[in-house]
């Protein structure tokens, strides 16, 4: 089985969108009435996106079962205010079930979480519950950044995000470390916001001693780690140089790097530094990077096509298709024999 | 000859860092008579510094020259003012002159500039014509990122700087991209901000088209290019998206990458995926990454080991040793001429 467990729904109706906008017309005129409390889309119309996105290359290229949350610019966590950042959140991973229920056996929800600029991220604790208790997802999109680059939270260690934690820890469901959109002119989304919010997390990890606190607390970084893999080298180095133990030790039971990275040399790297018990199959499609790559003539994202050319055992390659994320997501077995899938 | 392209005043005298206090202080308190134009530092002072510090590595790892600058840190362009960066960074410079004739073949220096946040990049003008002209500098640090982490300058291809670059290629110096120190605290210095720094920088120059309007000028990422080179893919694919022309052309005719990255298969990366004309030796020592790394038994930033042992054609490795910085920094060979060098 082979299990992307980086996918966002970005090819959500129109319906979607139109309700956004009404939403944060609503925040800029106040004398209007808000949206109904969920956009109309119908099962057809679901299925429609699905079919001719997601599950249409899912098949084409091979996978079978995507790890699925909303798309992660349209979070958008600076925009609006806590109640903006809730009812948003509600309807984008309520979209999520219903794919996952009308695909149980290709999408397994993840959820976005309302953070919103400045407020105590206790406000996530009823929705996150509410998606893994009641809608059967198996993690959450965590943004280290919901001021949209401009980076005002604390890092990731500091303890204003502890009670978010336990109740991750508690639910047994990991986070993805996930930024937004950026508001900021300086870092475009998808090529500096993002790489630049994984690299950040990653070594805010490294100055802290979050682990030591949740032993079994889980993150996925995405987009390979974003410099990390490169850098290795430096952050082994740094990681000493602030007399933190080997990063094996320090990080790699409790962090995992997504295979998001759109180029053969690039996987190549990621499974020849980072332990390949330390490595999730991704592809983040349909996403920031869609083309032919001119040099092999495939997608950028079909990232299946640099895993099966990776210079690894089969077993090495199993763990990183579809047992990692089993360890790595504690629910996901469950929901994978419900589905008849295992 | 071997040219190491990055190299910062990072062993000053202390006589350096409490002038910078006694300035810093006369901003806290306006009664304080502010220090002498100077720090009182002997050449024997300095000697020593370098003797034992750059020098000294530079011989032992078999690099000849060093394009010297001040310490990147200690920048700190968010400090102060337009007043007090001036200030700063002609003293910096100055230490670098001293340094740059004290050992004439070891060392060529490059300068700070005295950015301020906010404050337009004319500004920099009279130092950069200075350092050139009158002390036989061959280029320029520039940070993207005069805040400090918050990112509140415009984006490097912004007409915001275009004076900045106009004086930049009629002097035919190039610019190393370098943030200095981060007061914000989601970012570890050397451990993110610097890494997002390259990494940011190089996507802005994606979007733009900032080389039709300056076709000869050139910049350096340093730190191997942050996070791109890792994602080579990803920025392949986004310039397409962009419908922006191949990163060879759109770019890689002005944007060269420094070889300060901490480990084999980092470096090994790199010479892949870039050209091997568009990668200059560096090491940034003595710098960020101090240490011996476990697995090799070698200093993490002797980068010189890894282009050794790199599978590429000694004419290839001439071209990032010595080659590509004669062609990059136009004024380098006056300078080496001058010394003897060559």
């Amino acid at each position: 089985m082979i299990i992307d467990c980086h996918g966002h729904y970005t090819t959500a109706p129109p319906a979607l969108e139109s309700w956004r906008d009404r939403q944060l017309a609503g925040i800029a005129d106040g004398n209007r009435t808000l949206p109904t409390p969920a956009p109309q889309i119908t099962d057809d119309q679901l299925r429609e996106t699905i079919e001719k996105g997601q599950l249409k290359i899912q098949q084409a290229r091979g996978s079978d079962v995507t790890i699925f949350s909303p798309r992660a610019a349209g979070m958008a966590h600076h925009v609006g205010n806590q109640k903006t950042s809730e009812d948003w959140s509600r309807v984008c991973n309520d979209l999520i079930y219903r794919v996952s229920e009308m695909f149980p056996k290709n999408f397994i929800g993840v959820c976005q979480l309302p953070q919103s600029p400045g407020v105590d991220p206790r406000n996530c604790i009823p929705e996150l519950e509410r998606c893994v208790n009641e809608l059967g997802f198996v993690g959450c999109n965590l943004n280290p950044d919901p001021s949209g680059g401009w980076w005002k939270e604390p890092p990731l260690t500091d303890k204003w995000w502890y009670p978010l934690y336990e109740k991750m820890a508690e639910l047994d469901v990991p986070a993805m470390i996930h930024v937004s959109s950026s508001c900021n002119p300086c870092f475009h989304a998808t090529g500096a916001h993002y790489i630049n919010g994984d690299t950040t997390a990653f070594m805010q990890l490294i100055q802290g001693n979050l682990f030591k606190d949740f032993p079994t607390l889980k993150f996925i970084i995405p987009h390979g780690g974003g410099a990390v893999p490169f850098h290795w080298g430096r952050y082994r180095g740094l990681a000493q140089m602030l007399k933190k133990p080997l990063l094996t030790e320090h990080l790699l039971k409790n962090v995992y790097f997504d295979t998001c990275v759109y180029h053969q040399p690039g996987i190549n790297l990621l499974a020849e530094v980072i332990p390949v018990d330390n490595i999730l199959f991704a592809s983040e499609m349909i996403g920031a990077v869609q083309g032919i790559d001119p040099e092999t003539g495939n997608e950028y994202d079909d990232t299946k096509r640099y895993i099966d050319k990776l210079a690894v055992s089969e077993e090495d390659k199993r763990k990183i298709f579809e047992l990692n994320a089993r360890k790595v997501y504690g629910r996901l077995d469950a929901q994978l024999k419900k589905r008849g899938l295992i």
